[in-house]
Order: structure tokens, then C-alpha cells, then sequence
């Protein structure tokens, strides 16, 4: 081990926040040897790691030498589920939410294997997980903007006129990270810029207003699986589904108004990671074209979603948001009628995996 | 004339924005001599500027030779509005929204006069004019979150997941720009935080969502007059009123749900400002006290205020949310009725004087 890793090494190990290490689990969909860990050793290393073998079961998967692991194929998805297996996609990263079902760690963070650590203006390493565990312990801000950022920011406040009966804030239930170098564009924006690249470092991390949607991406991401797991459903993709990469754009959609209603936050900005691969755009295209023509109705079904009262868990959140997505989105096609039952089915899953969830109540109803 | 700032002239000179010294007045509100503007010459010094003078108006203000400007005391006011100068303020900076109504230009910029030019993290002098000009000539996105921030900054575009449909964007009313060095924090805060400092620069523009409030400062901000002027009316604060500084807050809240109503949109980010002076926290404790404790109604207030669809106007706008301040706010303090009057008072006095203006539609009714 070179010089420069031991220094990051001591540097994460006396920090505080390493000792969430027994208390998060690291999601990686994969169908390929995790060779990238190796960049991440000195930040992620002291972390376990839940990796979600996706395509064929009988292809070994090498994971490099010192990582605590354990790793799901298709055939461990299927005996664990059994029948309710349907509702994990296949042949697409959306299987990663397999990964947040077993856990039994309080947050999660997932990282696709194409991610790298992302360099600071002053050139210094990203901790993005470090930068995660920090948007995940500090409080949300979703019900007046504060034109300072995060105001739990070093050096930062709540700037003249913030409400102060609002400075508490809420919970925070998801923090969303970034990406530099590919940017992640759609299939059309990809074919028309293909040489654009991210090199805008922007040092905020901000909550995304109530009532306010945004495009989640998978990519980088953390979340408390206590506060809103039930809710980060993947979706139905890939092999068999009519549509691809919306998998984490219908998670974002469903966790975002169900946090709105619980009274829960969501934020995004920092950390950065380094996104090393454009996917190819013509492929994109096949897998998005539907999703994009018909994302054109279902953000306007969920900007008007409301949720009942009674619906004070995450699972009684979800299961009545299958409901409204089978009677408003099923008339555009079919496909939503299959998904509405997967999103039952997930909740029966999950709640079969993590039994002592089912009745927690969280956050406030607003 | 130094050689840096003939090469700033020079760039601004050539910079395409330049071209809108025609169409853009600065309003500046002061008690004192303008020694300030030496340092904004090469940005500023091709502009029209408008100053009203608060306080004594036996008082002379300097100006700094070059500069193109008018001057307006109390006096001033008092003549050309007669009995409706009551609306405009008096020892406070509230009395600059005066200078909004004379000028006849489609943009405005105002700053105050312990603002100078900020440095960006490479030492570059910041062209904040230039900066909120972008800003106001290319679209919002207030309907959805776009999480690499502005899409339509170099280097940027909308991300995957963003939907086809409202990627046009909507017209930019307002430009609110932020401020390194003192914060603009209230009293309490200064009070706990004497030395806190803004070092974080942070380099983005966002659109703030639709429904969603915001303090806006008035201390570097610009905004379209022909789309939102009306609505930006600073109050009654200072002498012979309840309170201070919530002049700016009071006008973000009103044009925020104009804007919202209209489809209008708001942008808060870049540029940076250098604010050199904190205000005196016991003297401002005095003035903010009551808006302190207002604001925990005015807020909610403001965050369910509904405008009519008839309401197609800023005017008509404006003079509906007068008429709920009154029925609503009234309540916790007579003073609410008061500046209810005055908000009357300011759209008389504002199409009196812009009489073309009045019966103008702007935007789309949302």
C-alpha cells in the first residue's frame, strides 16, 4: 500500500463519522469484476458491502482482496423471494434495490461501478461517503429556501428573514451526490453534446423545496433505509419491460412525495464522484424513448398526488401510491398495471425481509 | 486611469451584454457621499444611474465624476408624488423602490452602498452586472429541479429525467444575487455569530421552485420592471413604523407569488458582491424584533395566498394580495391595514407615473 492511501486511511479512520461503519451497508448492481473498489479502498474498505450480481448467475464476480462482502445473483434472488422475485428487474441495475431489502443497516449508499473518486478544486480526494453521512445527520430545510445553501454548512447560517419557528428542520431522509466529468444526460441530450463533460465544481448542498420534484439518479446516492427504504423501489426495467433507465427517476418520483407528506427531507449538491463512462447513447435511446414520452405524464400525475392522513408509514404511503398509479397512470398503458402490483409485491418483500419494519411509523404527516 | 482597470473597461466594452446600458438603470439608495462607485467604474460607469437620497435632503451627496445620473431627495419625492409619496419610506433603505417607479428602462439593478466588487476563487474581479444580465435574458425552470442547476449555464444542460416539455423555461423576472464576506444575517444570528464570514463561493444559479418562499435581500439585486415592477415595493419600514429591514423580505414574498401566479421566474446564485460592512446588531435588533415575530404568520400567510385567475396583471396582481394583507394580516397589527393602504397607494403612484404600464399583461396565468 502506497504512502498517499495510508494518510487518507488514518485521515478517514479518526474521523467521527467512520464510526457509522456498522450502521450502513454499500450497494453495488454489477455484472462485472468490482476492479473500481480499488480507488475507493481507503474510504470505503471499513464499510460492508451488499453487491447485486445482475445477467447471468454462472459468471464469478471478483471482488478485490480485503473488502467484507456479500454477493447476490440472480438464483440467491429468486430462492430468498421465491414468487415475489418478480418485482426485481433483471438485466438492469434497478436490481440494486434487492440490495436495500436485505440490509438491516439503519443508511445505505450506492455507487455504480463506473464511479470514481472525484477531485476538489484544491485537488484533494472526495470522501463522498464521508460528504453523505454528513447530508444524512444534518436536518433538511424543505419548507423555506435558504439562499445560503445548507444552512448546517461550516461557515454557513440561516440568512435574515429564515422563519426561526422553521430553523429545527426535519429529518433527513435522502441525500443525492453529483457527478463530474460525463454529466448524466438523457439519450437525446447524450447524441446532440456528445463531448460535454462536467468540470463545474459547485460547493452546496441544498434541500430540495416540498412540493418540488428532481431527477434522482442512482448513481450516487445515500439514504435511511429506516426513514424512507420501503419507498426506493427501482422499479420494473430491463429484460421483459418495455423501458430502461428510470428506474432510479421513478424511485426519486415516489420517495420525493412521500417524504413531502411524512415530513422528511431530501438533498442534493455535494459529494461529487467521478463518472468515468458515457453509456452508449443509441442503446440509451432504445431503452429511454418510451420512458421519455411518457414521463411527460407522469410528472404532472405525481406534482398532484396526494396522500391520505391515515397514511402515516412509508408502507401504507407506497401501497396507496400503487393504488393511484394503477387508476391514473394504467390508462397510458399496461405496463403501469404491472408495475402497480410489483410495487405491492415489493412491499410485501420487503416486509417479509424486515419484519419489525412494518409498523414504524416515521417522521411527521404534513 | 489605471491599466487593470482600462483592460476591465475594455472587456465590458466588447461584451455583448454591454449593449444593454440602454435598457437598464441602477438604483442606488444613500445617506452619504458614493466613494463606493470608484471601484464599480469599469463595470458600472456606462450606465444610467438612479439615486435616491434618504434622510436630511439638505444634505449634498457626491457622486464620483463620469458617472451619468439623476439624484432624488425627500423633496424630490414629496413634489412628484404629493400626497402619494406616503408609500415611500423614509430613513430606511425602503425609499429606493422610489427609484424603480421613475425610471423608464426595462431592467434594474440595485446595490447598496457598502458593496464592492467581489473576487471569484481564481482573483478575478466579478462583473456582477453582467452576471445578473445573463441571468434575467435566459430562462427559469420553476417546475421542476434541474440538479446540475442552471441548464442553460456553459457547460450545463438539463438532466436525464428532466421532461422534454418544460425545458423552454419560463421568463426571468428576478436575478437575486449573494453576497461574500458580512452575510446578510438578522440581528440574532449576528448577535451569536459576530465574526462568522461568507467564504463559500459557490458557483451556480438556480431557479427557485414555483410555491416555494425565499428571503430575498435587496442589497444586489435586478429584476425585468416591465414583467414584475410593480409588485416591487419595499413597504413602509423606518421612520414612524413598527419596523426595519423587511423591506427586501416583504417585496420577495410579494413577487414570489406573483411570479408564481404569472409563471414568472426567480433566480438566486451568482454574482457574488463583496459586503464590507456588518450593520450594528443592537440597532438592527431594534428595527427586526417585531418583523421577527410577524413573520412566523406572514410566512404561512404567503405560502397559501391564492390570486384569481383574473388576475392577469402584476397590478391587478398586487392590488388583490393588498386587499388579503388586509383581511388576513390585519389582525395581528393595525399596522398591516396600513401597509395594505400604502400597497394601493404604491400601484396609483407607479401607473401614474408609468401610465402605458397599467393595462399591460404579462406571462401566462397559472
Amino acid at each position: 500500500m502506497n504512502e498517499p492511501a495510508t494518510a487518507i486511511e488514518a485521515a478517514v479512520a479518526a474521523s467521527p463519522l467512520h464510526q457509522l461503519k456498522d450502521e450502513l451497508d454499500i450497494v453495488i448492481p454489477t455484472i462485472r469484476n468490482l476492479d473500481f473498489l480499488e480507488m475507493w479502498r481507503p474510504f470505503l474498505q471499513p464499510y460492508h458491502l451488499i453487491i447485486v450480481q445482475d445477467g447471468d448467475p454462472s459468471k464469478t464476480i471478483k471482488v478485490p482482496n480485503g473488502f467484507d462482502y456479500e454477493l447476490y445473483n440472480r438464483n440467491d434472488i429468486n430462492r430468498i423471494l421465491g414468487p415475489k422475485a418478480s418485482c426485481i428487474s433483471f438485466k438492469d441495475s434497478a436490481c440494486r434495490c434487492f440490495g436495500y431489502m436485505v440490509s438491516k443497516k439503519k443508511y445505505i449508499f450506492t455507487i455504480d461501478d463506473d464511479c470514481f473518486v472525484a477531485k476538489d478544486p484544491s485537488g484533494k480526494a472526495i470522501n463522498a461517503l464521508e460528504q453523505h453521512i454528513k447530508n444524512l445527520l444534518s436536518p433538511s430545510t424543505p419548507f423555506f429556501f435558504n439562499t445560503l445553501y445548507d444552512p448546517f454548512a461550516e461557515g454557513a447560517d440561516f440568512v435574515r428573514g429564515y422563519p426561526f419557528s422553521l430553523r429545527e428542520g426535519v429529518s433527513t431522509a435522502v441525500s443525492h451526490g453529483l457527478w463530474l466529468n460525463i454529466p448524466d444526460y438523457d439519450a437525446p441530450t447524450q447524441l446532440v453534446k456528445p463531448l460535454e463533460r462536467n468540470t463545474r465544481f459547485v460547493d452546496a448542498v441544498l434541500t430540495i423545496p416540498k412540493g418540488t420534484l428532481f431527477p434522482m439518479c442512482g448513481m450516487n446516492l445515500a439514504f435511511d433505509r429506516q426513514l424512507i427504504g420501503p419507498a426506493m423501489y427501482f422499479g420494473l426495467m430491463g429484460e421483459g419491460q418495455p423501458i430502461g433507465r428510470y428506474d432510479d427517476m421513478w424511485a426519486g418520483w415516489c420517495i420525493k412525495v412521500i417524504c413531502d407528506h411524512l415530513g422528511l427531507g431530501v438533498k442534493t449538491g455535494l459529494p461529487y464522484i467521478y463518472h468515468s463512462k458515457a453509456s452508449n447513447p443509441f442503446v440509451n435511446l432504445r431503452k429511454e424513448y418510451k420512458g421519455i414520452y411518457w414521463q411527460e405524464d407522469i410528472i404532472p400525475f405525481f406534482q398532484q398526488v396526494v396522500l391520505p392522513k391515515d397514511c402515516t408509514t412509508v408502507q401504507k404511503c407506497y401501497i396507496e401510491l400503487a393504488k393511484q398509479v394503477k387508476e391514473k397512470l394504467g390508462k397510458i398503458d399496461p405496463y403501469f398495471d404491472k408495475l402497480a402490483d410489483a410495487m405491492v409485491t415489493w412491499i410485501q418483500a420487503w416486509d417479509g425481509l424486515n419484519p419489525t419494519s412494518a409498523s414504524f411509523s416515521n417522521g411527521k404527516t404534513g
